[in-house]
């Protein structure tokens, strides 16, 4: 685990160093809104999403610039969802990775129009020429991108998430809730070193129902720690969830059965790595520490 | 101008239509999400930026299917801003085009998930098949767009514009404002028909230099409206740059000197029009037609 961490540590610097280079400079009357940009997509984090990304890549042998292009594209998105949500009208948090969040260190105006921002640059990184000589692989990264982080994804799956505040949802709808908010962007994540290399089939199911099940145990794990965990360690806020009955893994299936749901998640993840041997390994201990992290 | 009105009208409504195609329907526990969407992209409005891509792209003799969804695209990105600019924390308005502006007629949260939603459907319209068989026209569309709307366009240029109701900023950072907030997706929406034809040179920057010029005129009106316009007739508040005391090309120039400049810029932009002839007549309508708006 520990040679694991490492090599986290150095991915997420890459995409930290490539980011710097992608993001505009903070100069101009408009320095304010590329500062919080910068702010919130160049601090700490553990570029989870990127990890994958380029892991993935390493795996299908996909062109590493064009890896790392779509690994900061996905940084991006995922920052700039943090801004939004962070937001008074969203989840209203003061802190994100024991920082003050963007409307805090800026203010509200400048967060929303810094999470904007971020996700036009999310596409430019994706659409330039740069990424991959063929535009059709462009535009493909873009497609499945927008798809996985819009109303059928991400902000779909935050729609419920405020919804389930006030609403009763079953399991049914807490699980396309989680599939859409969290689980994916993160299918998006090894999905975009398949459209980078155009694998083959089997491969593509493969990545694919690792995603899925990834995903699914990440949602699970964050859920228990909003449940379980400890403000200091989680860097934010934490029994938000409880506090506003909310439906979750958790409250639906009590700790001990979200536990249980999340290892099976983990080790069904693991057996549709099957195929690549020890090649693998890495991404089964990205399985292993996301459902052991703290944060 | 009344034939061009008739035919601004019939561009808005088959966008409208192919729109409300394109939109995810208000169904299932994210309905709210989707049904916000609808309500800022379907509602009232005249549709000016994809009716200049339409006319763009009759005159290159675009394919019109592509236009349609290039249009609905720059249609989505230009309601989202509009949402996010009504916010409480951005512009604060209450209304828009005669009706409750999207946090007012749903909530902030949900206003700030629905901009960010149209957002990503504009870049997954662009990239679908669909909308070109050349994988790099839509690449190339995707990348402008980012570029015209993000940090470095609207984006930016409302960074600014917020700025400058506490900065002195000068007639070029004023301009410079507007070249980025408005300017930028109006030479998009002209642009847009020269990607998916794919024209030379010389009838590239003819309508560049047509679509920038038509996007500072716009501006200013835009100004010349806040100080002067009725708020019946505009459907919106009016008055509020005045009462912010914030730097306007009418604040600095004069009602006089502003009325000026739009008549000075609305007679360049019709003479990058030449080369066309008769075939632009609609375009230098469309000129005539921005400077003489109420709304």
């Amino acid at each position: 685990m520990e040679n694991f961490e490492q090599r986290l540590n150095e991915h997420a610097d890459r995409v930290t160093v490539a980011l710097d280079a992608l993001l505009p400079r903070a100069e101009g009357p408009e320095a304010h809104l590329n500062s919080a940009m910068r702010y919130a997509a160049l601090g700490p984090g553990k570029r989870l999403r990127p990890f994958l990304t380029i892991e993935a890549g390493h795996l299908v042998h996909a062109d590493e610039r064009g890896v790392l292009r779509a690994a900061c594209a996905l940084e991006c998105i995922h920052a700039y969802s943090l801004i939004h949500d962070d937001l008074p009208c969203m989840d209203d948090d003061d802190m994100r990775r024991g920082r003050p969040t963007v409307h805090k260190a800026y203010d509200e105006a400048t967060a929303v129009l810094a999470g904007d921002g971020l996700q036009s640059i999310a596409y430019e990184i994706l659409a330039h020429p740069d990424t991959h000589q063929r535009g059709s692989v462009r535009a493909r990264l873009v497609e499945r991108l927008s798809r996985a982080s819009g109303p059928y994804g991400m902000v779909g799956g935050q729609m419920i998430d405020i919804r389930a505040e006030t609403e009763q949802f079953d399991i049914s709808v807490v699980t396309r809730m989680h599939r859409m908010k969290t689980g994916a962007l993160i299918s998006y994540a090894v999905e975009a070193a398949t459209i980078l290399k155009d694998v083959d089939d089997p491969v593509r199911r493969a990545l694919e129902g690792f995603a899925h099940d990834l995903g699914l145990a990440y949602q699970i794990t964050d859920d228990l720690l909003d449940a379980t965990g400890d403000e200091d360690e989680a860097g934010k806020a934490v029994g938000k969830d409880a506090g506003q009955g909310k439906a979750t893994f958790v409250t639906i299936l009590g700790i001990e059965g979200a536990r249980d749901r999340s290892r099976h998640l983990a080790a069904q993840a693991k057996e549709h790595l099957d195929p690549f041997g020890a090649r693998a390994d890495v991404l089964r201990e990205a399985v292993d520490f996301i459902l052991a992290r703290r944060s």
